[in-house]
């Protein structure tokens, strides 16, 4: 059985989910939608594209992902058809698939342009009902790749627009928050092999993190590791670094938001003549 | 395969939704249910009514919609099942489907009475679950629309609660605001054709929208036609007017709500040996 | 066809809920997931225990329901497969379960062990997408559940964290707000047999219902039987003492909360020699 997930900033406020999913049962009854997430901060690229690689690969190999974070809609920005790590693609080309694309080669890719495919008439403003949802109906139905659209150089895809993992300097790694979670919890771009390479959750002594400037207490392994109430950070289920505070919301109680700055650091050794404490 | 959408203004905080497939899953586990949207504004017959004909006809023929926006629940307003358009509805008798009926016929309509088909004991409080899910995956798993109760008249029907869309005088048209969505859009209920009336969105000079009397720019095809967080109005993927603000939310701009009156006219004719200024 | 049912407090703005249903349908592509609320109010035990007792029965006999509200996940809480009253769950063993097994004998029970149903690496975090999702997808699939740990006696269960719902004395019954929900209903753990033994909605005086020391009017049997903009209190759909208000909003009239006191009383008598004026 085929399966098709969404993942968009349209909310669920509105019908405009429900009507991706009934031009998708139009077209190929035999298809699942999955919901991956309709609450990307509005036209947040970003966000989008750091929820899309979260996802997409706890789901079987061949699934159509669709993802419309589009603040284009309607202008000159392509829409994309693309195959990579097994999976397949129907996005905006304005950087929604870097998170992706940063592991995993993109081996084949299209430019989405065949109108047959496509609902009319195909409004200005709403492209995930008229050609994000049917082209990933038609793929998922059986069409081939080449059908929607001539073939895209994977090197011409835009990227550069979602800033890449921070790489790690001797003593430090500098990072951002990149959204806030239903709990409160604040997911940044620093990956755990960063963290690892500083010396990682063992680091002896304990690597510091500060957010906006703050000190957060040591990195643990799980929320029970710090009292109640107390902020934490920790590899997250995403392979992330994140901010939390145990039984609490961090976005209240640290004041943080989205766009933050994070570091991670070595503490300074201890002047000569003074033994740690710890 | 058959198929249920569920438009309800129950939202998702609370197990409503979850429970009414729970109920159609144990008397059809071959139909799938899809959301249209659960977040009509409560108890907002006139937001379910334009939601539910904007979303309806995305869906496959035949498809069984069930609408529940339903302030009269447990007094004396009837249920309805009945067949417009080649699709099937199942609905409150209280104007829900006032917008489906404007543009199709109603062909064949019913009271819901037959209580064999209600879950027992039906609450006075939830029939959301006790009779509207029922019903509906009994007609999509095969029963005929008689089976369900005594034909009603299409004429007899309830109409007048949700306003017809508005008819342009030679040089204006005025509608109201329906509804907000996610991204701060502004729904109103003057269709496309009224303003292709007045000339649409080639008119020469443009024609002039205002919001609560103040004067939006002119209509455009598409968000980026206008600056970024400027304010614009187009004709929406609804067919349906929208004033909008490129990459801003016009809500919060404009301090605009639901009700707000909107006017779409011809400019005034320059004034004799003033030449204009465009 | 196999139906898993997921209730969880991960809300819907992130990936949370999308990511469990990618691992159950890449172990088990042909079940199918209905979600019955995410919304349970973040790490309420209480409150999750009484959306799942309130929805599991209207799904069909053997649905395997996922609950995951899990304040201790990443520490030494056990995780709990079982059966009760024809249905099966997969819950943490936190009392979650409280509310179902107080009106139906849990029959079987394992603790979740085996590390060849999890999802690779587990997480410290989000035992949901790797251990709760992949036992359910499995345990649907077919495998029989001594496969997945050793049996527990039900009597073992943790219980004692969600209190049991108030007994009346002679003349009253003392209960609290549980839930508000999305219409502002207040939901009370007060069940309709403790009503029905102080007489029940047709008692003669009525029976007074207080909330936070306020009184609302009289039990009523639908939210019309009171004045537009009026309190009332009526028997749920889920079988609870709601307080309402006519087509308005209880919690923001009522300015009331989760763990507010609700009572329901006799009236007191008359004093002698005055008649009763209703």
């Amino acid at each position: 059985m085929a399966l098709i997930t969404l993942l968009t900033d349209f909310g669920l406020k509105d019908e405009y989910v429900g009507v991706m999913k009934g031009v998708i049962a139009a077209i190929n009854p035999d298809v699942r939608t999955i919901d991956i997430c309709h609450h990307v901060a509005p036209q947040s690229i970003v966000h989008g594209a750091y929820l899309l690689a979260a996802a997409y690969d706890c789901f079987p190999a061949d699934t159509v992902h669709v993802a419309v974070v589009d603040p284009g809609v309607g202008g000159t920005r392509r829409i994309l058809a693309l195959a990579c790590d097994g999976h397949r693609f129907v996005v905006p080309d304005n950087g929604l698939i870097e998170r992706v694309a940063a592991r995993r080669r993109i081996t084949e890719v299209v430019a989405v342009e065949e109108r047959r495919f496509f609902r009319e008439p195909v409004s200005r403003t709403f492209h995930g009902r008229d050609i994000f949802a049917p082209v990933a109906a038609h793929w998922a139905a059986g069409q081939p790749l080449a059908a929607f659209g001539p073939a895209v150089d994977p090197r011409h895809v835009v990227h550069g627009v979602v800033p890449a993992s921070p790489l790690p300097t001797a003593d430090a790694v500098d990072g951002v928050v990149i959204a806030t979670d239903r709990f409160g919890n604040l997911m940044t771009n620093i990956e755990a092999a960063a963290v690892d390479r500083l010396g990682g959750v063992d680091a002896d002594p304990p690597l510091i993190v500060a957010v906006a400037g703050r000190s957060i207490g040591p990195i643990v392994r799980t929320y029970n590791d710090a009292p109640p109430q107390s902020p934490l950070a920790l590899i997250g289920s995403r392979g992330l670094l994140e901010i939390s505070i145990n039984r609490g919301d961090a976005r209240q109680v640290l004041n943080a938001a989205r766009g933050d700055r994070v570091r991670v650091q070595r503490p300074l050794p201890p002047s000569p003549g003074c033994k740690p404490t710890r």
